[in-house]
């Protein structure tokens, strides 16, 4: 099992370091199981270099605390797979951005990636250590890698609810459609917590903690929190904020890619939607601002509620400038606000407006 | 067990025949668990009197077809109690026909309401007829209430997924809040599904049927679709319109109550919010159209996923004219609509943009 930081070819890298980039649409939409060369890393502080055979992670706060490695996770545990989408809480921040400046990476909509991770469950291993958490605890995660926020110097960590942390789909995941996690995406051992936004599935994981209270980690208790558009940074109080878990409706239109020079006649328009473990039961393409839509097919994957839905359909486009918008409905009749001025954060977090994509044809 | 129709005393009563009532704001935020003579009608035919002595049950497309009367549930079944909300789909379509005339009756947010039900597992029915379905079958239930429906005279009928039919929480039950249920409530039984729209839990069960297609009744077919904003009755195909189950996140306020004369100062503002299984974690409140918004308190039922939650808090009100308004967030970060404009349909359906109530002060 070897890895290298090598990931970024053809990336879009919107930060050295921290390593952030994310795949050209085109690339993310050409496949259903997102490549992991095409996997967008988010990362907060340094890549660790971690030594697969020696590295151990911890369990802790259960009645027998335990270290294993990666060799005695996979012979000790059974192995278990889950297609699963991971999303940046801020994926499409660049059109909250475009509204008013807010905070963090201008990520386009390909932070955001669909792949089958292969792991243990983590029910299992703190099965396996006697776990006896009362409902409303939290399973805590601390990690390798050195990060920086408001000028503290920390390992990165956060925490889930252990109700979730106790579903058989969350997994220490070491494979990535079947390949060994790269570096930059956790090596040798990350979490992959489905249906959560990205930062609660923590790469390079150290140490597990079972605990009363969510992680007093900053990444948990000051960061990654979803405040309402009339906070600011000067007047939000974290512990006011909304914890960001789970993640609204969204869709992308991922080809024809951003100012795309088309021929006149029918152009193929397609893209990703998701809306957690709810489906997505409708996609609508525009291209006179809403006034009347086109109904998209789907692609589903039918074995797992934590995919991604494929979209595609043609439009008929005359010669001139359009801007096409996408916009998905999930099955509790939820759809996306047209603006991101409607659900604007300064931090740019969960960005849902429809997307919109200017073309000319010529 | 006696019945009578006399649950609309006090209801702000829509229609006669079939009898469709809700109860004033006020009385519905008076108690978490809403009694059942404060409880909304929903009525699509004449109200069935069915004598629960002799009235059965028949369960068909399965193995051991059996027939069961209302004692023989209680007695050959265990006895299961479910808080749950059941909501109209056409809540709050006042708002929406405010903004253009929609078909359906002009329901205020009062056609909601939270209540403890007991009956009898359908999934325990099920196994006990030996039920052998296949994913992405259905269970369709029969009814004995006569309708009309463009025309067509027949009796209701809806249908659920099999897969949601086999989570212990659907009940057929004979009990809301420990009373027998009222004629009007669907006496002796009706079916509860816990956070699909209120239609899929019908009144005066007569029969349920396991089976490959969803049900073919027009209740299923053709009404209780939602359409996007660009379809009009004439145009929408009922087979491409999105099948109503799950809801999406709501809040009203039910105190003070629509044109309401109060003092100058602290004023009470009060109400519920719902977001099907998903919890409410935040709830503001605005007398600005939006500008600024305060944080009310939030009271849930940690035992329920399927309970409402309710919400409270203070607004200082200088003399004069105002509009409250309130807005709720999910756990997944999705909050509502300003505008009813935004998520307008032809039906009415899943009004949610943020509930006003215009005020007076003196």
């Amino acid at each position: 099992m070897t890895a290298q930081i090598d990931g970024t070819s053809g990336l879009i890298v919107h930060k050295a370091d921290p390593l952030n980039a994310e795949p050209p649409l085109a690339r993310l939409r050409a496949a259903f199981l997102t490549p992991q060369d095409s996997f967008y890393i988010r990362s907060h502080g340094e890549t660790p270099r971690l030594d697969a055979a020696t590295h151990s992670i911890r369990v802790e706060g259960v009645p027998h605390r335990q270290s294993f490695t990666l060799a005695e996770l996979q012979s000790q545990f059974a192995h278990r797979t889950v297609t699963a989408v991971m999303q940046c809480a801020g994926n499409r921040r660049a059109d909250m951005h475009a509204v008013a400046p807010v905070s963090g990476d201008p990520w386009a909509p390909g932070a955001i990636g669909n792949t089958r991770w292969t792991g243990a469950a983590l029910a299992d291993i703190l099965l396996a250590c006697g776990v006896d958490a009362k409902p409303g605890w939290h399973v805590a995660f601390a990690c390798a890698d050195a990060c920086e926020l408001e000028g503290k110097r920390f390992r990165f960590g956060v925490s889930i609810p252990i109700e979730k942390a106790m579903s058989t789909d969350v997994l220490l995941a070491w494979a990535l459609n079947g390949e060994a996690l790269a570096l930059e995406h956790g090596h040798p051992l990350r979490v992959v917590v489905p249906g959560y936004a990205g930062v609660r599935s923590p790469k390079w994981l150290a140490a597990i903690t079972v605990q009363p209270r969510p992680s007093d980690n900053p990444f948990q208790a000051e960061d990654y929190k979803l405040f309402p558009a009339d906070w600011t940074k000067e007047t939000a109080d974290p512990a006011r904020g909304m914890t960001i878990n789970e993640m609204p409706v969204n869709a992308a239109i991922c080809e024809p890619a951003s100012h795309a020079r088309l021929k006149p006649g029918r152009a193929r328009v397609a893209g990703y939607a998701v809306a957690t473990a709810r489906a997505i039961v409708r996609v609508d393409v525009s291209a006179d601002e809403g006034r009347s839509w086109q109904q998209a097919e789907l692609q589903a994957d039918p074995s797992s509620p934590w995919s991604w839905t494929f979209w595609q359909t043609e439009l008929d486009l005359p010669t001139g400038e359009h801007v096409l918008a996408v916009r998905a409905w999930d099955e509790a009749g939820q759809t996306q606000p047209n603006r991101p001025e409607e659900t604007w954060n300064y931090k740019g977090y969960l960005c849902t407006a429809w997307h919109r994509v200017p073309v000319n044809v010529a």
